[in-house]
């Protein structure tokens, strides 16, 4: 099975694993789909964010107006826009969708502890990134803000005039793509609808808007006490000479959610990526390093597994 | 002489007319570029607002980032720049820049008597553009909105993903195009740079940011006992049976301001369209009654100009 849909959401890879349950049967799903720490610092994700991406359409007068001729009595779309997307982090930059996070499930300190050992390093972050300073929820560190929050991003926004020079139009619509991350147990039905109907009652009486759901995906939990785990451990020790340490992805890759729901297949996330390898942004790449590391880790993982099974 | 480049700022208008004086010379400038009340209300505008255009850049990451795998750790340029936008109005829709209003003429209750009795419905204005409230500055009128008092609009605004469907990137820059109508006696150079500094003041550590002003016109107040003027208002008497009302435009010409400057010359706005023309819309137009009515209206202004002279 080629499945060339996620990044539009794979809308037909439930029909097809609902229609073809006997001839997928398997004994574990292995993802490449993942990153390690760096290459010295092995690791294998044992969660992945989910997702609910939502684009909004915010209309005010029904025509473009000239900015002069109108600018001052007519409400912007742009501008409202703005507003409502500025309002929805608060000062700590917590989300203010009420009920956002009711079902976010309780992070063990035990668990914080541990992602806390993973090596991490803030100013090397931001001297790769290019920023001053970082950003994010109060209370929470690098690694937790990307791997055990949820989030809440603007992905795109356009309106009005965006070419070259100048025009002076006063926009009769604005629009974003805004989509959130989403950690155990939060649903993205649930947040998809708790967002809709928040961003209908920020809307002042200026504006009309319109709020339309793109794909979502689950946030999972995989195992680290199963055979395919310690198999993949093992292997990754093998070929790195050092023992993976556990972390949590920040993407989401949703085929494993629907693998488990329609098949009932755990999944091992056995990637060996990096995170700064440009995904989804110009001059993505993948290092001859990390591909030939993985080429030599996973018949390893092949040959513990069927051990380890027996 | 015949000038094309109005609309992308008449960067080379100033030099020419600099150059020409003695051919440009002239009694009077009339500009028909402005609009009637209405077809049954004639009207001429006794004053523009003017204009100063910036284009700004915000800059997080260096590059686009994946929105899970770095999402609620770094600044997201597009909600900080809608953040900033969003400041750059208050509660009662006053412009937050320091000093913006300083400079802003105090308009007579005389004057503002005279603007309340130009024919206006606040329900037909709606009606007209499909909105259910009106929005803006507390404690001023449409036409004053419009008229006499400055603004700050939100032109284009862009950043990240803003095709078909969804990408889950975290942009690295968001841009856009803000422009502000001035009145008498803001001047768009001052008021540009008190808009540069303010902008890069309230720009969080998270970012970067690039502030470019484009083209500005400064704001004017044409003469109402003029002999222009009054053979304009004659002119228009004889042709639609009624005496012209004085408005205020909210557009900007900036060529009124140059040609005065430059040239001496005052202007007579002696425009026969409508608000309603869809200016900087899809769809402009303008009437064919405008257009006779202009050509039956003009000459007798020649007519009157030449007798009054005398």
């Amino acid at each position: 099975m080629i499945e060339g849909e996620e990044e539009v959401g794979s809308s037909n890879l439930g029909k097809f694993l609902e229609g073809n349950k006997e001839k997928l049967k398997a004994d574990v799903v292995l993802v490449s789909d993942t990153a390690l720490v760096t290459n010295d610092t092995p690791s294998i994700d044992v969660g992945l964010r989910g997702l609910a991406y939502m684009e909004v359409e915010v209309v005010g007068p029904n025509r473009d107006l000239h900015s002069g001729v109108y600018g001052g009595a007519v409400a912007n779309p742009a501008t409202i826009l703005c507003k409502m997307i500025a309002s929805m982090h608060d000062e700590n930059n917590h989300i203010t969708i009420p009920g956002f996070y009711d079902k976010v499930a309780t992070v063990t300190d035990a668990d914080r502890k541990a992602l806390g050992e993973i090596p991490h390093s803030d100013d090397e972050y931001k001297k790769d990134l290019g920023v001053k300073a970082l950003w994010g929820e109060r209370g929470y560190t690098t690694i937790e803000r990307t791997g055990i929050r949820p989030t809440l991003e603007v992905n795109g926004i356009w309106s009005g005039y965006t070419g070259e020079g100048a025009k002076t139009v006063l926009p009769s619509k604005a629009n974003a793509k805004i989509s959130m991350r989403l950690v155990p147990n939060q649903n993205s039905h649930e947040i998809s609808k708790l967002f809709e109907d928040h961003f209908k009652k920020i809307a002042p009486d200026y504006v009309q808007v319109t709020v339309t759901p793109h794909h979502g995906g689950e946030p999972v939990i995989t195992p680290t006490d199963s055979i395919p785990f310690m198999a993949a451990s093992k292997a990754m020790e093998k070929t790195f000479g050092k023992k993976p340490i556990p972390t949590r992805g920040g993407g989401s890759i949703p085929i494993v959610a629907l693998f488990e729901k329609v098949l009932g297949l755990k999944t091992v996330l056995f990637g060996f990526g990096l995170d700064s390898d440009n995904l989804h942004s110009p001059n993505e790449k993948y290092g001859l390093f990390n591909f030939y590391k993985g080429i030599e880790t996973i018949p390893y993982f092949y040959q513990y597994f069927t051990e380890m099974k027996k």
